[in-house]
């Protein structure tokens, strides 16, 4: 048995059971042990970003690690910026890289590279294979450092040579350590309370608990970084922190006192030349009742566990838009209303965002993954990654025509796959997002020069063209009306389609 | 003045006066900075390897660095696999990076990241800016380390602070250093001789000089990770280092003594389970005349000027293939025979270069931009940049079909500045290098869902619809006639186009 062949038999061994993969010259031996393997599923991607976000994606949703096949340092490279935003996820992925075998690395070949140096920005678990014999045990306690919660990137290189030579015994079993519960003391009382939700919390068991509170008069936030939000009618819905510091001080202001669930204090984007980086009033005691890598709902459940269940004023279902002209509100309201109960939402809006997600909280309860560390091009990729842990929900991702510009790749995994993906593209023409930011920057007065660096009208992208050449059939609507038979059309049926929104 | 202000002059007077950019927030203060210094072009990218790789085919044919604007870690990690590639081109890059202002980065948000250690895998030249007044001489000690003979990347990181408040004085101009040029010993005579022609000796004066000592018997080759060759009829054309390793030794054997002119002895591009990695006999002396550091002209000058100007045997012109299948042959023939003279050529066939490369000896002198890194995604950027670097000069990209889709958004940028660039992709519908990798690497009788990996024919990519729907004209063509009738009508006009040869 190769290497590789062990190195597959150990994974699907704990759960690790998807590979996405762009595999080159070094990653051969994995991919002709595939045909051995057949647990193992792989699913080709055509960028290396699509392979790290699609991870991503699927850890989120099926709460076990992924795994991701890359080539050399080059190939690490193209996937680190999702794996950027899958670190502040806290995602655990399982990071196969392959290495040039170790006499070669000896020579200073074309794609020799500091493959370590690459892997660290992302993540200090970086496991170098030291022999073929080693692959089974090497991946085993790679596995088990991914799956540490809340979870993290572990990486492991692997020279060529230890793939195809004869491996030795499989990794033994490491089941995950359940995250420390943590001490919980008496808190609430006099002042103004608030509880920020993170991870674990942001959903489920969690809103549960934390409504309980918000009826006892604390006011409930959801970090705006949680990597998987329950939202929508037929739960409680916390507030989410704003993206600009001046809405979301505004937020908590008042508050006495903040609780932290596996969450931290609130802070903006980006530092703006005269406004404030911390968003919580600087009087504001902060309790950290779990940190990210304690159980956070454990620590709620001792929190809130001994209070009545609450209710709460549930809003209204939506109804879809009037006819007429294609607004975001129109958009929210459009998506709310035929959207499918259990949906799986992947949001990569940005300047489009606000107005949606207002009308969303009408929507049948459904999971939301916002980009989490800012870097964009995870929308369509994360969307991947959930198709495949939830092959019967629908995933919706709703996307910004730049941001779609970064993986556009994904559409071709999502028809090769089938997988059940409807893409909104929110065509406005513009990093709109820049538009805004330019001026919180200071940087008022943009000339013709300057505005066109923030301008992507020009030559005009057609997204209707752009997916049915990666594969997957798309149409362009302009009008509420056509948007919400085009919509509707496709929570209907299955498999991928993309909707350029003409905004 | 702002700090961004100063940097953008700096840079002009620097002559760096082209900045590929992908901006953010952190950057709108340089993309303001633009409207009031208009000798610097800003050039706007979808994704941040177009970015890097454009400023790699940039310098390579204008002989200065340009600029890239990434934003922040992420940004920055988009842009790592090109810069890999210019890493082992030697190209000269100022690779500015925006980071967030200073007292923002004392807390943890989304995007903060370790720019520093995405930035040390492809340079050590990493600048961290530590005040607005300081940017200018900052600026200026960059683009004197990106310069220093033969080039490299050297990085800035810049605080959105430091652009926004008052920049201090210009950097003051600092030329760059020419190349130490090195101690020449007498060479040749009883043996068997051979030169390795890298750097700036594969092409003009060096193919000229090198002509002379193959007139005397030795014999030339061209190192195979050049970043910029001269090739084609009407000069002297020496053999390259062929990929594989069986056919590069059999082109070495027999040498006793190799002398290498700002290249390393030739090593394979992967290790194989039974092949040679070191290429050259192993009883080979090697004479290291000038490294990769040294003017490798003035010592191939010092070996070989006293020679008589030599003549050799030209190859005749090339002639249209006949109507008929559209092979490898067919196409090679073609380019050959309709390229006007003084084209650039990037080259990122892959599988499909060997036989479209011989035919191509039969073209008109042109210079050749191959993927010096082995990190696929280049053929389309470098392009870019060097369609900007040389204006009045045809571009042609010869590109794989699976290699097109790591940086496709590339389109968008030649559509948008109305580049001269003719792209001809090779659609065999396969990663086909992986099919011949395989089997080298012993990994055979793979089954369907090993071969299904190397196969991207499932859904079938559609090049003229990804083109269009990037802005640029596209056709399909399935004839050699047909090719040639499309590749000609190309060579006469001026734009931007795609011709997707289905093979």
């Amino acid at each position: 048995m190769t290497g590789a062949e062990v190195l597959l038999r150990t994974l699907v061994a704990h759960g690790v059971e998807v590979c996405f993969a762009n595999p080159g010259t070094s990653e051969m031996h994995f991919v002709a042990a595939l045909d051995r393997v057949p647990a193992m599923r792989g699913v080709l991607c055509l960028f290396e970003g699509v392979c790290s976000g699609a991870a991503d994606g699927y850890a989120r949703m099926a709460g076990k690690p992924a795994a991701t096949l890359l080539h050399l340092g080059p190939g690490l490279a193209n996937g680190l910026a999702n794996f950027h935003n899958a670190r502040k996820a806290r995602t655990p992925i399982v990071s196969l890289i392959g290495e040039h075998s170790t006499r070669h690395l000896a020579y200073d070949a074309p794609l020799t590279a500091d493959i370590a140096t690459f892997a660290a920005a992302v993540s200090p678990e970086i496991h170098r294979l030291e022999s073929a014999a080693a692959i089974g045990p090497t991946a085993a306690r790679v596995i088990a450092a991914a799956s540490r919660y809340p979870g993290r990137i572990a990486h492991l290189i692997i020279p060529a040579d230890f793939s195809w030579s004869p491996g030795g015994p499989l990794g033994e079993f490491t089941p995950p350590e359940p995250p420390p519960r943590p001490v919980v003391p008496q808190l609430g009382g006099a002042g103004n309370w608030g509880l920020l939700l993170g991870g674990q919390t942001a959903r489920g068991r969690g809103l549960s608990l934390a409504a309980r509170l918000a009826a006892a008069g604390w006011r409930v936030f959801l970090d705006r970084n949680a990597a998987r939000v329950e939202m929508g009618r037929g739960g409680f819905q916390p507030e989410r922190i704003a993206y600009f510091p001046g809405p979301a001080q505004a937020q908590l202001a008042g508050l006495t006192d903040l609780v932290l669930l596996e969450a931290k204090a609130p802070v903006s984007f980006f530092g703006y030349p005269d406004e404030a980086s911390y968003l919580a009033p600087a009087d504001c005691r902060v309790h950290e009742l779990a940190t990210p890598e304690q159980d956070g709902l454990a620590a709620l459940e001792a929190l809130a566990g001994h209070l009545p269940p609450a209710s709460w004023e549930d809003v209204p279902p939506a109804t879809p838009p009037p006819p007429g002209p294609l607004t975001l509100d129109a958009l929210g309201q459009a998506i709310a209303a035929l959207l499918p109960p259990n949906a799986i939402l992947s949001d990569e809006m940005v300047s489009s965002g606000p107005p949606v997600l207002a009308a969303l909280r009408h929507a049948p309860r459904f999971d939301y993954l916002p980009v989490t560390g800012g870097s964009i091009g995870q929308g369509l990729p994360v969307a991947i990654g959930a198709a495949i842990a939830c092959p019967d929900r629908k995933v919706v991702v709703l996307e910004g025509d730049g941001s779609a510009l970064y993986t556009p790749q994904s559409w071709w995994t999502m028809a090769r796959e089938n997988l059940d993906i409807v893409t909104v593209i929110f065509a406005n023409r513009r990093y709109q997002i820049l538009d805004i930011e330019m001026r919180r920057t200071g940087a008022n007065g943009f000339g013709e020069r300057a505005s066109a660096m923030v301008d992507i009208s020009t030559p005009p992208l057609d997204f209707v063209k752009l997916a049915e050449g990666l594969g997957v059939p798309a149409v362009r609507v302009e009008t509420a009306e056509a948007f919400a038979a085009q919509f509707g059309a496709a929570m209907r049926r299955r498999g991928p389609c993309v909707i350029e929104a003409v905004l």
